[in-house]
Protein backbone atom coordinates (compact mmCIF):
# COMPACT_ATOMS: atom_id res chain seq x y z
CA UNK A 1 0.00 0.00 0.00
CA UNK A 2 0.82 3.77 0.03
CA UNK A 3 2.40 2.94 -3.43
CA UNK A 4 1.66 5.48 -6.60
CA UNK A 5 -1.02 4.37 -9.27
CA UNK A 6 -1.74 5.36 -12.36
CA UNK A 7 -4.98 4.79 -14.20
CA UNK A 8 -6.10 6.13 -17.71
CA UNK A 9 -9.53 7.73 -18.34
CA UNK A 10 -10.98 7.99 -22.23
CA UNK A 11 -12.07 11.80 -23.13
CA UNK A 12 -15.83 11.72 -23.65
CA UNK A 13 -17.84 13.96 -25.63
CA UNK A 14 -21.72 14.36 -24.94
CA UNK A 15 -23.55 14.79 -28.44
CA UNK A 16 -27.02 15.10 -26.38
CA UNK A 17 -28.71 14.88 -23.07
CA UNK A 18 -31.14 15.22 -20.19
CA UNK A 19 -30.71 16.08 -16.81
CA UNK A 20 -32.08 14.21 -13.92
CA UNK A 21 -31.68 15.64 -10.65
CA UNK A 22 -31.76 13.65 -7.09
CA UNK A 23 -31.35 14.92 -3.73
CA UNK A 24 -28.87 11.57 -3.61
CA UNK A 25 -26.03 12.74 -5.98
CA UNK A 26 -25.52 9.09 -6.99
CA UNK A 27 -29.05 8.73 -8.48
CA UNK A 28 -28.75 12.01 -10.02
CA UNK A 29 -27.31 12.51 -13.30
CA UNK A 30 -28.69 12.59 -16.97
CA UNK A 31 -29.75 10.70 -19.90
CA UNK A 32 -28.33 10.62 -23.08
CA UNK A 33 -25.60 9.82 -25.68
CA UNK A 34 -21.74 10.80 -26.47
CA UNK A 35 -18.80 9.30 -27.70
CA UNK A 36 -15.52 7.44 -25.45
CA UNK A 37 -12.38 9.26 -26.90
CA UNK A 38 -8.69 7.34 -27.40
CA UNK A 39 -7.41 10.84 -26.21
CA UNK A 40 -7.78 10.98 -22.56
CA UNK A 41 -6.19 11.48 -19.24
CA UNK A 42 -3.69 9.60 -17.72
CA UNK A 43 -4.06 10.21 -14.32
CA UNK A 44 -1.68 9.27 -10.92
CA UNK A 45 -2.16 8.93 -7.61
CA UNK A 46 0.79 9.08 -4.71
CA UNK A 47 0.08 9.19 -1.14
CA UNK A 48 1.09 12.70 0.28
CA UNK A 49 0.62 15.14 3.22
CA UNK A 50 -1.55 17.35 1.64
CA UNK A 51 -3.77 17.18 -1.41
CA UNK A 52 -2.43 18.92 -4.07
CA UNK A 53 -4.56 18.65 -7.82
CA UNK A 54 -2.16 19.49 -10.98
CA UNK A 55 -3.50 18.86 -14.87
CA UNK A 56 -0.32 19.56 -17.38
CA UNK A 57 2.22 20.39 -14.29
CA UNK A 58 0.02 23.15 -13.36
CA UNK A 59 -1.98 23.14 -9.72
CA UNK A 60 -5.59 23.50 -10.20
CA UNK A 61 -8.69 23.02 -7.84
CA UNK A 62 -10.92 20.72 -9.24
CA UNK A 63 -13.42 20.18 -6.51
CA UNK A 64 -14.95 16.49 -7.96
CA UNK A 65 -10.91 15.42 -7.43
CA UNK A 66 -11.30 16.73 -4.12
CA UNK A 67 -14.60 14.98 -3.37
CA UNK A 68 -13.25 11.66 -4.24
CA UNK A 69 -10.16 12.37 -1.96
CA UNK A 70 -12.43 13.07 0.69
CA UNK A 71 -14.82 10.35 0.17
CA UNK A 72 -11.83 7.78 0.49
CA UNK A 73 -10.46 9.62 3.24
CA UNK A 74 -7.26 10.46 2.24
CA UNK A 75 -4.92 13.00 1.02
CA UNK A 76 -2.60 12.50 -1.98
CA UNK A 77 -1.16 14.43 -4.87
CA UNK A 78 -3.27 14.14 -8.04
CA UNK A 79 -1.47 14.38 -11.49
CA UNK A 80 -3.68 14.54 -14.72
CA UNK A 81 -1.55 14.70 -18.37
CA UNK A 82 -3.37 14.93 -21.01
CA UNK A 83 -3.84 16.96 -24.67
CA UNK A 84 -7.49 17.35 -24.09
CA UNK A 85 -8.84 21.27 -23.16
CA UNK A 86 -10.09 21.83 -20.22
CA UNK A 87 -14.18 23.25 -20.33
CA UNK A 88 -14.91 22.56 -24.10
CA UNK A 89 -17.03 19.12 -24.02
CA UNK A 90 -14.20 16.47 -22.93
CA UNK A 91 -15.16 15.34 -19.66
CA UNK A 92 -11.71 16.56 -18.11
CA UNK A 93 -12.84 16.51 -14.97
CA UNK A 94 -15.01 13.12 -14.61
CA UNK A 95 -11.80 11.95 -16.35
CA UNK A 96 -9.69 13.37 -13.35
CA UNK A 97 -12.58 12.14 -10.65
CA UNK A 98 -12.58 8.80 -12.12
CA UNK A 99 -8.95 8.58 -12.41
CA UNK A 100 -7.93 9.34 -8.85
CA UNK A 101 -10.77 7.05 -7.67
CA UNK A 102 -9.07 4.01 -9.04
CA UNK A 103 -5.82 4.98 -8.69
CA UNK A 104 -6.41 6.12 -4.89
CA UNK A 105 -8.22 2.28 -4.13
CA UNK A 106 -5.11 0.79 -5.45
CA UNK A 107 -2.32 3.29 -4.20
CA UNK A 108 -4.18 2.91 -0.68
CA UNK A 109 -5.29 -0.11 -0.80
CA UNK A 110 -8.83 0.59 0.23
CA UNK A 111 -10.19 -3.00 -1.69
CA UNK A 112 -13.18 -1.11 -2.99
CA UNK A 113 -15.35 -2.95 -6.01
CA UNK A 114 -15.26 -0.76 -9.42
CA UNK A 115 -18.95 0.10 -9.23
CA UNK A 116 -18.37 1.44 -5.65
CA UNK A 117 -15.26 3.65 -7.21
CA UNK A 118 -17.17 4.87 -10.16
CA UNK A 119 -20.09 5.55 -7.94
CA UNK A 120 -17.87 7.72 -5.55
CA UNK A 121 -16.45 9.91 -8.57
CA UNK A 122 -19.84 10.18 -10.13
CA UNK A 123 -21.10 11.60 -7.46
CA UNK A 124 -18.60 13.73 -6.26
CA UNK A 125 -18.81 15.39 -10.43
CA UNK A 126 -22.59 15.75 -9.88
CA UNK A 127 -22.10 17.73 -6.33
CA UNK A 128 -19.23 19.63 -7.78
CA UNK A 129 -21.61 21.01 -10.74
CA UNK A 130 -18.78 20.23 -13.31
CA UNK A 131 -20.81 17.05 -15.52
CA UNK A 132 -23.51 14.34 -15.02
CA UNK A 133 -22.95 11.88 -17.21
CA UNK A 134 -19.37 11.82 -18.77
CA UNK A 135 -18.19 9.23 -15.66
CA UNK A 136 -20.76 6.56 -16.18
CA UNK A 137 -19.71 6.74 -19.77
CA UNK A 138 -16.46 7.25 -19.23
CA UNK A 139 -15.99 4.14 -17.00
CA UNK A 140 -17.75 1.59 -19.63
CA UNK A 141 -16.15 3.43 -23.25
CA UNK A 142 -17.20 2.62 -26.32
CA UNK A 143 -20.37 4.81 -27.52
CA UNK A 144 -22.22 4.69 -24.30
CA UNK A 145 -25.96 5.56 -24.29
CA UNK A 146 -27.13 6.38 -20.95
CA UNK A 147 -30.76 5.13 -20.41
CA UNK A 148 -30.91 5.66 -17.13
CA UNK A 149 -29.60 8.16 -14.93
CA UNK A 150 -27.27 8.04 -12.22
CA UNK A 151 -23.88 5.89 -10.96
CA UNK A 152 -24.17 1.97 -11.31
CA UNK A 153 -26.78 1.10 -8.92
CA UNK A 154 -28.98 3.20 -10.84
CA UNK A 155 -28.26 3.98 -14.02
CA UNK A 156 -29.15 1.32 -17.14
CA UNK A 157 -26.36 1.73 -19.77
CA UNK A 158 -26.34 0.19 -23.49
CA UNK A 159 -23.59 1.45 -26.39
CA UNK A 160 -23.62 1.67 -30.00
CA UNK A 161 -21.07 -0.84 -30.89
CA UNK A 162 -18.95 1.21 -33.51
CA UNK A 163 -15.54 2.36 -34.48
CA UNK A 164 -14.33 5.17 -36.43
CA UNK A 165 -12.33 7.91 -36.88
CA UNK A 166 -13.14 11.61 -35.17
CA UNK A 167 -12.28 14.81 -35.39
CA UNK A 168 -12.62 17.90 -33.30
CA UNK A 169 -12.31 21.78 -33.75
CA UNK A 170 -12.08 23.55 -30.53
CA UNK A 171 -13.39 27.04 -30.51
CA UNK A 172 -13.59 27.73 -27.13
CA UNK A 173 -14.75 27.09 -23.72
CA UNK A 174 -17.95 27.01 -22.27
CA UNK A 175 -19.02 26.56 -18.35
CA UNK A 176 -21.14 23.53 -17.49
CA UNK A 177 -22.43 25.03 -14.54
CA UNK A 178 -23.61 28.10 -15.50
CA UNK A 179 -25.70 26.25 -18.33
CA UNK A 180 -26.53 23.24 -15.33
CA UNK A 181 -27.81 25.71 -13.19
CA UNK A 182 -30.32 27.70 -15.67
CA UNK A 183 -33.68 26.02 -16.20
CA UNK A 184 -32.71 22.99 -17.88
CA UNK A 185 -36.58 22.31 -19.49
CA UNK A 186 -36.20 22.84 -22.72
CA UNK A 187 -33.21 21.17 -22.61
CA UNK A 188 -34.45 17.68 -21.62
CA UNK A 189 -37.17 17.67 -23.74
CA UNK A 190 -34.72 18.02 -26.51
CA UNK A 191 -32.75 15.08 -25.28
CA UNK A 192 -35.66 13.06 -24.55
CA UNK A 193 -36.69 13.21 -28.51
CA UNK A 194 -32.71 12.32 -29.27
CA UNK A 195 -32.39 9.40 -26.93
CA UNK A 196 -36.04 7.78 -28.42
CA UNK A 197 -34.27 8.08 -31.90
CA UNK A 198 -31.18 6.92 -30.97
CA UNK A 199 -32.46 4.05 -29.25
CA UNK A 200 -34.66 3.18 -32.42
CA UNK A 201 -32.13 2.86 -34.47
CA UNK A 202 -28.32 2.92 -32.38
CA UNK A 203 -26.03 3.64 -35.14
CA UNK A 204 -23.11 6.64 -35.28
CA UNK A 205 -24.66 8.01 -37.96
CA UNK A 206 -28.00 8.43 -36.38
CA UNK A 207 -26.22 9.42 -33.37
CA UNK A 208 -25.10 12.48 -35.40
CA UNK A 209 -28.39 13.64 -36.72
CA UNK A 210 -30.06 13.11 -33.30
CA UNK A 211 -26.82 15.72 -31.95
CA UNK A 212 -27.83 17.99 -34.59
CA UNK A 213 -31.29 18.52 -33.62
CA UNK A 214 -30.37 18.55 -29.93
CA UNK A 215 -28.38 21.11 -30.21
CA UNK A 216 -30.62 23.19 -32.50
CA UNK A 217 -33.68 22.50 -29.99
CA UNK A 218 -31.96 22.89 -26.70
CA UNK A 219 -30.76 26.21 -27.84
CA UNK A 220 -26.98 25.32 -26.76
CA UNK A 221 -26.01 26.11 -30.22
CA UNK A 222 -23.85 28.76 -30.82
CA UNK A 223 -23.33 30.95 -34.26
CA UNK A 224 -19.58 29.99 -34.59
CA UNK A 225 -20.51 26.22 -33.92
CA UNK A 226 -23.29 26.41 -36.20
CA UNK A 227 -20.92 27.91 -38.86
CA UNK A 228 -18.51 25.32 -38.64
CA UNK A 229 -21.06 22.12 -38.84
CA UNK A 230 -22.21 23.61 -41.80
CA UNK A 231 -19.26 23.79 -43.52
CA UNK A 232 -18.58 20.53 -43.12
CA UNK A 233 -22.31 19.37 -43.88
CA UNK A 234 -21.43 21.55 -47.11
CA UNK A 235 -18.67 18.69 -48.48
CA UNK A 236 -21.09 15.92 -46.94
CA UNK A 237 -19.38 15.33 -43.98
CA UNK A 238 -21.29 14.76 -40.66
CA UNK A 239 -20.53 16.77 -37.75
CA UNK A 240 -22.29 18.27 -34.36
CA UNK A 241 -21.56 20.18 -31.19
CA UNK A 242 -19.53 18.30 -28.12
CA UNK A 243 -21.94 19.66 -25.37
CA UNK A 244 -21.09 21.45 -23.15
CA UNK A 245 -18.25 23.33 -25.31
CA UNK A 246 -17.57 25.51 -27.76
CA UNK A 247 -16.30 22.39 -29.96
CA UNK A 248 -17.20 20.80 -32.98
CA UNK A 249 -17.07 16.75 -33.20
CA UNK A 250 -17.13 15.19 -36.77
CA UNK A 251 -17.15 11.64 -37.88
CA UNK A 252 -14.24 10.26 -40.22
CA UNK A 253 -12.05 13.52 -42.30
CA UNK A 254 -15.38 15.39 -42.15
CA UNK A 255 -13.40 18.50 -39.94
CA UNK A 256 -10.19 18.22 -42.59
CA UNK A 257 -12.05 17.45 -45.49
CA UNK A 258 -13.80 21.18 -45.34
CA UNK A 259 -10.28 23.06 -44.61
CA UNK A 260 -9.94 22.85 -40.72
CA UNK A 261 -7.05 21.31 -38.67
CA UNK A 262 -8.79 19.23 -36.54
CA UNK A 263 -7.60 17.44 -33.94
CA UNK A 264 -7.85 13.75 -34.83
CA UNK A 265 -9.10 11.15 -32.66
CA UNK A 266 -11.33 8.07 -32.56
CA UNK A 267 -13.91 6.16 -31.07
CA UNK A 268 -12.16 4.19 -27.91
CA UNK A 269 -14.02 0.97 -27.49
CA UNK A 270 -13.61 0.46 -23.78
CA UNK A 271 -13.40 1.68 -20.23
CA UNK A 272 -11.31 3.82 -18.05
CA UNK A 273 -8.77 1.13 -16.62
CA UNK A 274 -5.70 1.21 -13.65
CA UNK A 275 -2.20 0.73 -15.91
CA UNK A 276 -0.34 -2.28 -15.07
CA UNK A 277 1.35 -2.14 -11.88
CA UNK A 278 5.05 -1.67 -12.16
CA UNK A 279 5.36 -4.22 -9.38
CA UNK A 280 2.98 -5.79 -6.93
CA UNK B 1 -22.89 -3.81 -45.73
CA UNK B 2 -22.03 -6.95 -46.52
CA UNK B 3 -18.49 -6.04 -45.63
CA UNK B 4 -15.83 -8.30 -43.47
CA UNK B 5 -15.69 -7.36 -40.02
CA UNK B 6 -13.81 -8.32 -36.63
CA UNK B 7 -13.87 -8.25 -33.06
CA UNK B 8 -11.32 -9.11 -30.56
CA UNK B 9 -12.99 -10.87 -27.18
CA UNK B 10 -10.23 -11.80 -24.15
CA UNK B 11 -10.61 -14.91 -22.78
CA UNK B 12 -12.24 -15.97 -19.37
CA UNK B 13 -11.11 -17.71 -16.40
CA UNK B 14 -13.99 -18.54 -14.21
CA UNK B 15 -12.83 -19.15 -10.64
CA UNK B 16 -16.25 -19.91 -9.10
CA UNK B 17 -20.06 -19.67 -9.80
CA UNK B 18 -23.31 -20.80 -9.36
CA UNK B 19 -25.98 -22.44 -11.59
CA UNK B 20 -29.17 -19.80 -12.66
CA UNK B 21 -31.19 -22.01 -14.74
CA UNK B 22 -34.77 -20.04 -16.32
CA UNK B 23 -36.78 -20.97 -19.19
CA UNK B 24 -35.47 -17.99 -20.68
CA UNK B 25 -31.80 -18.45 -21.70
CA UNK B 26 -31.33 -14.96 -21.97
CA UNK B 27 -31.98 -14.73 -18.60
CA UNK B 28 -30.28 -17.41 -17.07
CA UNK B 29 -26.98 -18.29 -16.92
CA UNK B 30 -24.84 -17.59 -13.58
CA UNK B 31 -23.21 -15.90 -10.66
CA UNK B 32 -20.01 -15.74 -9.87
CA UNK B 33 -16.42 -14.30 -10.34
CA UNK B 34 -13.12 -14.81 -13.39
CA UNK B 35 -10.77 -12.90 -14.73
CA UNK B 36 -10.48 -11.63 -18.23
CA UNK B 37 -7.59 -12.05 -19.88
CA UNK B 38 -5.49 -10.89 -22.50
CA UNK B 39 -4.86 -13.58 -24.70
CA UNK B 40 -8.21 -13.74 -26.47
CA UNK B 41 -9.64 -14.43 -30.08
CA UNK B 42 -9.88 -12.48 -33.17
CA UNK B 43 -12.99 -13.05 -34.51
CA UNK B 44 -13.72 -12.34 -38.39
CA UNK B 45 -17.02 -12.99 -40.11
CA UNK B 46 -17.60 -12.39 -43.85
CA UNK B 47 -20.80 -12.87 -45.71
CA UNK B 48 -21.07 -16.10 -47.48
CA UNK B 49 -23.56 -18.42 -49.27
CA UNK B 50 -23.03 -20.87 -46.99
CA UNK B 51 -22.59 -20.53 -43.04
CA UNK B 52 -18.91 -22.23 -42.10
CA UNK B 53 -16.86 -21.48 -38.33
CA UNK B 54 -13.04 -22.17 -38.17
CA UNK B 55 -11.13 -22.00 -35.50
CA UNK B 56 -7.60 -21.62 -35.90
CA UNK B 57 -8.10 -22.97 -39.61
CA UNK B 58 -9.74 -25.86 -38.91
CA UNK B 59 -13.67 -26.14 -39.65
CA UNK B 60 -15.12 -26.87 -36.40
CA UNK B 61 -19.22 -26.96 -35.65
CA UNK B 62 -19.82 -24.63 -32.86
CA UNK B 63 -23.31 -24.51 -31.60
CA UNK B 64 -23.19 -21.14 -29.89
CA UNK B 65 -22.12 -19.40 -33.09
CA UNK B 66 -24.23 -21.10 -35.28
CA UNK B 67 -27.22 -19.91 -33.06
CA UNK B 68 -25.99 -16.03 -33.17
CA UNK B 69 -26.14 -16.18 -36.78
CA UNK B 70 -29.94 -17.81 -36.98
CA UNK B 71 -31.04 -14.84 -34.74
CA UNK B 72 -29.06 -12.62 -36.84
CA UNK B 73 -30.90 -14.23 -39.79
CA UNK B 74 -27.53 -14.57 -41.91
CA UNK B 75 -24.98 -17.22 -43.64
CA UNK B 76 -21.43 -16.30 -42.85
CA UNK B 77 -18.37 -17.42 -42.52
CA UNK B 78 -16.48 -17.19 -39.36
CA UNK B 79 -13.04 -17.22 -38.32
CA UNK B 80 -11.52 -17.51 -35.04
CA UNK B 81 -7.64 -16.82 -34.58
CA UNK B 82 -6.37 -17.75 -30.91
CA UNK B 83 -3.76 -19.06 -28.68
CA UNK B 84 -6.38 -20.29 -25.96
CA UNK B 85 -7.17 -23.79 -26.10
CA UNK B 86 -10.88 -24.89 -26.25
CA UNK B 87 -12.43 -26.91 -23.76
CA UNK B 88 -10.00 -26.24 -20.88
CA UNK B 89 -11.75 -23.58 -18.80
CA UNK B 90 -11.05 -20.33 -21.23
CA UNK B 91 -14.85 -18.94 -22.51
CA UNK B 92 -13.17 -19.47 -26.32
CA UNK B 93 -16.80 -20.36 -27.28
CA UNK B 94 -18.45 -17.78 -25.48
CA UNK B 95 -15.61 -15.52 -27.22
CA UNK B 96 -16.50 -16.89 -30.19
CA UNK B 97 -20.22 -16.14 -30.13
CA UNK B 98 -19.74 -13.12 -28.70
CA UNK B 99 -17.02 -12.01 -31.73
CA UNK B 100 -20.06 -13.17 -33.75
CA UNK B 101 -22.20 -11.05 -32.51
CA UNK B 102 -20.53 -7.93 -32.64
CA UNK B 103 -19.24 -8.62 -36.28
CA UNK B 104 -22.50 -9.76 -38.10
CA UNK B 105 -24.03 -6.87 -36.57
CA UNK B 106 -21.54 -4.66 -38.77
CA UNK B 107 -20.87 -7.04 -41.42
CA UNK B 108 -24.36 -6.79 -42.13
CA UNK B 109 -25.82 -3.77 -41.21
CA UNK B 110 -27.75 -5.47 -39.06
CA UNK B 111 -28.12 -1.67 -36.34
CA UNK B 112 -28.64 -3.68 -33.36
CA UNK B 113 -27.26 -2.21 -30.27
CA UNK B 114 -24.72 -3.65 -27.88
CA UNK B 115 -27.17 -4.94 -24.97
CA UNK B 116 -28.43 -6.92 -27.79
CA UNK B 117 -25.81 -8.40 -29.06
CA UNK B 118 -24.28 -9.58 -26.10
CA UNK B 119 -27.41 -10.71 -25.10
CA UNK B 120 -27.95 -13.06 -28.04
CA UNK B 121 -24.66 -14.15 -27.95
CA UNK B 122 -25.27 -14.75 -24.04
CA UNK B 123 -28.84 -16.71 -24.77
CA UNK B 124 -26.89 -18.61 -27.87
CA UNK B 125 -24.19 -20.41 -25.58
CA UNK B 126 -26.46 -21.12 -22.93
CA UNK B 127 -28.88 -22.94 -25.02
CA UNK B 128 -25.89 -24.77 -26.58
CA UNK B 129 -24.62 -25.42 -23.20
CA UNK B 130 -21.38 -24.26 -23.09
CA UNK B 131 -21.14 -21.66 -20.98
CA UNK B 132 -23.59 -19.75 -18.22
CA UNK B 133 -21.26 -16.71 -17.77
CA UNK B 134 -18.30 -16.57 -19.82
CA UNK B 135 -20.01 -13.89 -22.51
CA UNK B 136 -21.10 -11.40 -20.10
CA UNK B 137 -18.04 -11.51 -18.12
CA UNK B 138 -16.35 -11.02 -21.68
CA UNK B 139 -18.39 -8.14 -22.99
CA UNK B 140 -17.12 -6.47 -19.77
CA UNK B 141 -13.25 -7.21 -19.28
CA UNK B 142 -11.44 -6.80 -16.06
CA UNK B 143 -12.23 -9.46 -13.65
CA UNK B 144 -15.89 -9.47 -13.60
CA UNK B 145 -18.30 -10.19 -9.98
CA UNK B 146 -21.96 -11.45 -11.57
CA UNK B 147 -24.01 -10.25 -8.77
CA UNK B 148 -26.90 -11.50 -10.87
CA UNK B 149 -27.27 -13.82 -13.59
CA UNK B 150 -28.35 -13.41 -17.05
CA UNK B 151 -27.82 -11.25 -20.17
CA UNK B 152 -27.61 -7.24 -19.91
CA UNK B 153 -31.00 -7.15 -19.22
CA UNK B 154 -31.21 -8.80 -16.48
CA UNK B 155 -27.32 -9.18 -14.52
CA UNK B 156 -25.53 -7.54 -12.05
CA UNK B 157 -22.13 -7.08 -12.61
CA UNK B 158 -19.12 -5.22 -10.72
CA UNK B 159 -15.55 -5.83 -10.77
CA UNK B 160 -12.15 -5.88 -8.75
CA UNK B 161 -10.63 -3.06 -10.25
CA UNK B 162 -6.70 -4.93 -10.53
CA UNK B 163 -3.94 -5.03 -12.99
CA UNK B 164 -2.17 -8.31 -12.33
CA UNK B 165 -0.14 -10.87 -14.47
CA UNK B 166 -2.01 -14.25 -14.72
CA UNK B 167 -0.10 -17.62 -15.77
CA UNK B 168 -1.80 -20.73 -16.65
CA UNK B 169 -1.02 -23.94 -17.04
CA UNK B 170 -3.01 -26.48 -18.99
CA UNK B 171 -3.09 -30.27 -18.24
CA UNK B 172 -6.50 -31.31 -20.01
CA UNK B 173 -10.13 -30.50 -21.14
CA UNK B 174 -13.09 -30.94 -18.71
CA UNK B 175 -16.99 -31.12 -20.81
CA UNK B 176 -19.09 -28.09 -19.80
CA UNK B 177 -22.16 -29.73 -20.83
CA UNK B 178 -21.67 -32.70 -19.22
CA UNK B 179 -20.59 -30.91 -15.87
CA UNK B 180 -23.72 -28.42 -15.82
CA UNK B 181 -26.24 -31.61 -17.02
CA UNK B 182 -25.52 -33.03 -13.93
CA UNK B 183 -26.60 -32.24 -10.25
CA UNK B 184 -25.41 -28.62 -9.29
CA UNK B 185 -26.39 -27.90 -6.02
CA UNK B 186 -23.27 -28.50 -4.35
CA UNK B 187 -21.48 -26.30 -7.10
CA UNK B 188 -23.91 -23.55 -6.60
CA UNK B 189 -24.18 -23.68 -2.99
CA UNK B 190 -20.32 -23.55 -3.17
CA UNK B 191 -20.44 -21.12 -5.31
CA UNK B 192 -22.80 -18.52 -3.33
CA UNK B 193 -20.11 -18.49 0.00
CA UNK B 194 -17.32 -17.81 -2.67
CA UNK B 195 -19.34 -15.35 -4.43
CA UNK B 196 -20.19 -13.81 -0.32
CA UNK B 197 -16.41 -13.30 0.42
CA UNK B 198 -15.34 -11.47 -2.42
CA UNK B 199 -18.11 -9.09 -2.20
CA UNK B 200 -17.25 -8.60 1.13
CA UNK B 201 -13.27 -7.62 -0.04
CA UNK B 202 -13.07 -7.77 -3.62
CA UNK B 203 -9.40 -8.34 -4.14
CA UNK B 204 -7.71 -10.52 -6.42
CA UNK B 205 -5.92 -12.08 -3.73
CA UNK B 206 -9.25 -12.74 -1.86
CA UNK B 207 -10.67 -14.21 -5.45
CA UNK B 208 -7.83 -16.92 -5.07
CA UNK B 209 -8.52 -18.23 -1.85
CA UNK B 210 -12.68 -18.37 -2.44
CA UNK B 211 -11.70 -19.91 -5.93
CA UNK B 212 -9.95 -22.38 -4.37
CA UNK B 213 -12.61 -22.79 -1.54
CA UNK B 214 -14.85 -23.28 -4.14
CA UNK B 215 -12.84 -25.76 -6.25
CA UNK B 216 -12.79 -28.22 -3.28
CA UNK B 217 -16.16 -28.01 -1.93
CA UNK B 218 -17.60 -28.58 -5.36
CA UNK B 219 -15.56 -31.40 -5.90
CA UNK B 220 -14.73 -30.00 -8.69
CA UNK B 221 -11.16 -30.12 -8.15
CA UNK B 222 -9.17 -33.09 -9.66
CA UNK B 223 -6.56 -34.79 -8.36
CA UNK B 224 -3.95 -33.51 -10.52
CA UNK B 225 -5.05 -30.03 -10.65
CA UNK B 226 -4.73 -30.07 -6.84
CA UNK B 227 -1.13 -31.24 -7.27
CA UNK B 228 0.15 -28.39 -9.17
CA UNK B 229 -1.62 -25.68 -7.18
CA UNK B 230 -0.10 -27.50 -4.12
CA UNK B 231 3.09 -26.87 -5.86
CA UNK B 232 2.86 -23.20 -6.29
CA UNK B 233 1.56 -22.87 -2.44
CA UNK B 234 4.75 -24.42 -1.55
CA UNK B 235 6.95 -21.62 -3.04
CA UNK B 236 4.63 -19.29 -1.44
CA UNK B 237 2.36 -18.56 -4.38
CA UNK B 238 -1.48 -18.46 -5.01
CA UNK B 239 -3.15 -20.44 -7.57
CA UNK B 240 -6.37 -21.96 -8.29
CA UNK B 241 -8.44 -24.13 -11.02
CA UNK B 242 -10.42 -22.45 -14.17
CA UNK B 243 -13.98 -23.51 -14.33
CA UNK B 244 -14.38 -25.31 -16.36
CA UNK B 245 -11.32 -27.00 -17.48
CA UNK B 246 -8.27 -29.13 -16.10
CA UNK B 247 -6.05 -25.33 -16.15
CA UNK B 248 -4.44 -24.17 -12.96
CA UNK B 249 -4.48 -20.47 -12.88
CA UNK B 250 -1.40 -18.25 -11.04
CA UNK B 251 -1.57 -14.84 -10.11
CA UNK B 252 2.39 -13.04 -10.87
CA UNK B 253 5.21 -15.43 -11.28
CA UNK B 254 3.69 -18.22 -8.91
CA UNK B 255 3.77 -21.10 -11.85
CA UNK B 256 7.32 -20.15 -13.11
CA UNK B 257 8.53 -20.04 -9.73
CA UNK B 258 7.17 -23.24 -8.86
CA UNK B 259 8.97 -24.54 -11.50
CA UNK B 260 6.45 -25.35 -14.68
CA UNK B 261 6.74 -23.49 -17.88
CA UNK B 262 3.43 -21.64 -18.45
CA UNK B 263 1.58 -19.23 -20.49
CA UNK B 264 2.01 -15.51 -19.25
CA UNK B 265 -1.07 -13.46 -20.08
CA UNK B 266 -2.22 -10.77 -17.66
CA UNK B 267 -5.90 -9.19 -16.64
CA UNK B 268 -7.21 -7.53 -19.60
CA UNK B 269 -8.83 -4.76 -18.31
CA UNK B 270 -11.70 -4.14 -20.88
CA UNK B 271 -14.39 -5.75 -22.64
CA UNK B 272 -14.88 -7.13 -25.96
CA UNK B 273 -14.84 -4.83 -28.87
CA UNK B 274 -14.87 -4.48 -32.88
CA UNK B 275 -11.73 -4.25 -34.21
CA UNK B 276 -11.48 -0.59 -36.11
CA UNK B 277 -12.67 -0.71 -40.08
CA UNK B 278 -10.29 -0.04 -42.65
CA UNK B 279 -12.78 1.91 -44.01
CA UNK B 280 -16.18 3.11 -43.32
Amino acid sequence: MADVAQAFVPGHVTGFFTTEPDSDPTKAGSRGCGIALSDGVTVTVQPADATSVALNGEEISMGAVERVLDALDVTAAVRGVTDLPLGSGFGVSGAMALGTALGANTAFDRRLSRNELVTIAHGAEVQAGTGLGDVVAQAQGGVTIRLEAGGPHTNVLDAIPARRRVEYHVIGGLATEEVLNGNTDTISMAGKKALSDVVEDPTLNRFMRASREFARESSLLTTRVRDVILDVNKIGGTATMAMLGKTVIALDTGLSDAGYDPQVSKVYPTGAALEPAQRQ
